[in-house]
């Protein structure tokens, strides 16, 4: 019996035969080719028709708009130019499989430099030549897999649109060799209910048939397991579902100190899945959902309706302030110029900065808003803020519009690190982990081949959230985290032991994060926080924090 | 007599009528208009007319692409659509500057969805319309000012395009409010060999035509000087230069600490330079500039002659392994997808990681071209390194190769916090310090208007290579800079004082920074990197810098 260790991110056991999907093929090596030209010609052009083939035959089954992109890539595998090129290399001396890699190498450099929409082809491109190469060096062809029955996915990482075109009713278990956990195939296992481990070594080394048995909640994966084994998983994961189900009540460590669980939240239709949630109140209401998608701002009715609904559902609600720009444009807040990286452009406080009257029209409208209620039921934060003068400027802007608790998010790695001259400024801090772990590893969370650098349990990270933390308590100010990193509930305790006063996470998540809690003290938290924080790696860290926290093994975790 | 202080990024003393330039026009009020709507329609036409006029004289006297650009401008400014939308907007209450406004966003928001060249006209646009409402608003009209005599350029921060058109004989100095020591201004006046203060704040008050006095060296700007002082200023620009030039020999402090002075190369073509001002090796060959703008590789060979003639010419010589993707994409080492940042991507070392047939040819090429050289002259290092993992692969793939000497650039903010864990895998650290800006500011170098967030003087910063350098010491390695912070005499006495033990730099920075080095003890750089670091601001850090290094003024510094 093996076994492989990954992160649980979406928990539930599953059981069945693996499909082992490769979806990177390496680069053909450049060795000479000894044999005949002729030969290897054909070779190399029948492998191209059986993927436009194969392509075809897919187009005609699917439908709309992937129909045409499938036709589209069969074209491509065809087009007789580059059977030219193929044959031209060949006879000065390359491998097929090396041939047809170099001739896609020249249309794809057109099409790069080509138009936004020609260089979103590159990667079909791509595909079809993988699919060539991998027949060419048999390798196992990239894609998501046909099956009629029941599977477990593996793959390095599943590409957002293989996961579209799954069958979610066939794949009873997910496990990627690279991915994070706050990767987008552990968002969609989450919402799609399906258990999954990502970050899981070894797994791409599986052979296709092979049975496993997949614990999303320990993100332990056991080969050919025992029908004991199966049973013990299943008996687990019902006496987590039991302790998750009795805890109740709001947020704290077994020696009660108390952690305020909330929920994130986009705006007035999520209330009811936070209440039912048991969240004690919104950690993070992301503004700009209210706007995405509209040529003008909502008027300022409008706005106070939103947030008013909110307000009376909840104690306490952070309402974060506008965070417009890099993935997430508003029309009527543009950046100054075209952004060659819009991650690190204007985006949040910097571009409310540019365009001052829509930061001035947001805080009347909460203050309005709010108007009536207890004091410290609103509280305000804004985004993307880099220094103390900027925190200062937000902490005005409030006061001036009547807003008594203004605080900001920590996501920029200079904040962290300068936390203790921000916690001055401001009531209160929230740490963004999503983003801070993209700037402190230079890692835009769209590229899915560098998933694998943030890993929220990087120390790297670990040790801005302590900065951010101990700055707070110094300060004797507030510092919740409403990132991914606190829907884990192993990463909750952890926090919990750095310092950090809340923790807000999308509703499903909080009764896991509630019993993990609970069944910890407040310094079994800290000395788990401790152990991961002396760790080098991530996989150290984790395994440091769960060795710390005596009572994971009775949740199933 | 006033006087503003700034950051002198470009010695030497320029006296002169000052001409301001306001790059930024703000957005029009949307307060409703009262009055008659014909003749405010007619007012807004105008001033497009006048813009169209005016860009037009300037097409003429323009050559090449400039002329074409300016043409095309002159063009959008009496679009008849755009008129129209004019007259609908003012005729439904807006005022003229906010009708004109809002309607160039609507072409505006139609070029930033089209194809990548389209796009890139946005900026075109803006500053039709910017001239426009500047008119309309009696502001100052963005863009480079014409004058027959000499000036001093006063900006916000100087625009690439803005500084193409100057006449560098016209202007005797450049002083921008905002934008910082390693944004391009900077680095434009260094090479032009004009003075230049930036992060000068209040320089955009000054009136057009006031007689300034400006000091590159000391970023001090007096207004309305008297002829002592202006002859004050000289004779400390001529004892600077006599400093400067008496200052000969290895880099080391006052009291002998030496702190090797290195220049940053792109190739053998920089070698005679680099020679000429001193240099007493080179701390940062960027190889990848030897394979820029080529389809294949360099060979083996050529590759070999090139370092061997860089490595004959220098007792040390760090190189840096090709440093591609981001800003610097080479055809050869693509990385795996369309990247919507790619400065958060695929470059550096992950690029190799992916490629590892160019990185395994790189190094084989360079122990080749060391063969027969002493073991430590040849340093190899590696860009983007994250974490101690893939230092510890680095390293491995350069002792596979033979090679001795193997570390890594410091750029992403992860491996400065970390860089104790990292400094047991490599023999040396080399900080990058404006990549690190770029990451631990979240701010894109090439984005003008977020310059103020990246100078290295700010204490996130100063953090960052504390804690690198102290892991360097702690572990016996070295840790040399890199980045341009390091041309700085001030900042370079910082670093020192930090525990920095090379600065390498452009070949016309070294003979200052020698200078200043030369005229303190190690203590006093020490006393000044520790009264930076406890500064909570970057002019605040500058500020006690300065105050803790006696001998500066002596250098007209």
């Amino acid at each position: 019996m093996r076994e492989l260790l990954g992160t649980g991110v979406s928990s539930g056991v599953g059981v069945g035969p693996v499909r082992v999907v490769s979806d990177t093929v390496p680069e053909p090596p450049a060795e000479p080719f000894v044999g005949d030209p002729l030969a290897e010609t054909e070779r190399a052009l029948a492998a191209l028709e059986a993927v436009g083939r194969e392509l075809e035959s897919r187009a005609q089954t699917a439908g709309g708009e992937a129909r045409d992109m499938l036709a589209a890539q069969a074209l491509m595998a065809r087009d007789p130019d580059l059977a030219g090129e193929i044959r031209i290399g060949i006879s000065a001396g390359l491998t097929a499989a090396r041939a047809v890699y170099e001739s896609f190498g020249f249309y794809r450099e057109l099409l790069s430099g080509a138009s936004d929409y020609m260089s979103a082809r590159v990667s079909d491109l791509d595909d079809v030549r993988d699919r060539a190469v991998a027949r060419l060096m048999s390798l196992a062809v990239p894609g998501a897999p046909e099956s009629d029955e029941p599977y477990v996915l593996i793959t390095r990482d599943l590409a957002p649109a293989d996961l579209a075109l799954l069958d979610p009713r066939r794949v009873v278990a997910f496990v990627t060799e690279e991915g994070g956990p706050i990767g987008h195939t552990a968002i969609l296992a989450r919402a799609m209910g399906i258990p999954a481990i990502v970050s899981c070594p070894g797994a791409l080394e599986l052979k296709d048939g092979e049975r496993v048995l997949v614990d999303g909640a320990s993100g332990r994966l056991t080969v050919d397991p025992e029908d004991g084994q199966i049973s013990r998983a299943r008996a687990a994961e019902r006496a987590r579902a039991e302790a998750v189900g009795s805890a109740t009540g709001p947020g704290r460590t077994k020696d009660g100190h108390p952690v305020p669980l909330l929920a994130n939240i986009g705006g007035p239709k999520d209330v009811d899945r936070a209440l039912a949630s048991g969240a004690e109140g919104v950690g993070l209401f992301r503004s700009e959902y209210l706007f995405l998608d509209r040529e003008v701002p909502l008027t300022e009715e409008q706005q106070i309706a939103a947030y008013r609904e909110v307000l009376e559902a909840f104690p306490r609600v952070v309402v974060r302030v506008l965070d417009a720009g890099a993935d997430k444009p508003l029309p009527f807040l543009p950046p100054a110029a075209v952004e060659p990286n819009p991650a690190l452009g204007e985006r949040g406080l910097r571009l409310l900065r540019r365009h001052p009257h829509v930061l001035r029209g947001q805080l009347r409208a909460l203050a309005k808003a709010a108007e009536g209620l207890p004091a410290d039921r609103l509280r305000v934060m804004a985004p993307m803020v880099t220094d103390a003068e900027e925190a200062r400027l937000f902490t005005a802007a409030c006061r001036e519009a009547g807003l008594m608790q203004a605080g900001i998010m920590i996501e920029v790695p200079a904040a962290a690190i300068r936390a203790r001259d921000i916690a001055e400024e401001v009531d209160f801090f929230s740490l963004g982990t999503n983003d801070l772990a993209q700037y402190v590893f230079a890692v835009d969370r769209q590229v899915t081949s560098l998933t694998r650098l943030q890993d929220p349990w990087r120390p790297a990270l670990l040790d801005l959230m302590a900065f951010a933390a101990e700055a707070a308590v110094g300060a004797g100010k507030g510092c919740g985290v409403c990132g991914e990193a606190a829907a884990d509930p192993v990463m909750a305790c952890v926090l919990a032991g750095l310092g950090v006063t809340s923790l807000s996470m999308s509703a499903p998540s909080l009764p896991l994060v509630r019993a993990a809690l609970a069944a910890h003290t407040l310094d079994e938290c800290r000395a788990a926080a401790a152990a991961a924080r002396a760790a080098r790696t991530e996989s150290q860290a984790r395994q440091a924090a769960r060795a710390a926290l005596p009572a994971l093994e009775t949740l199933g975790l």
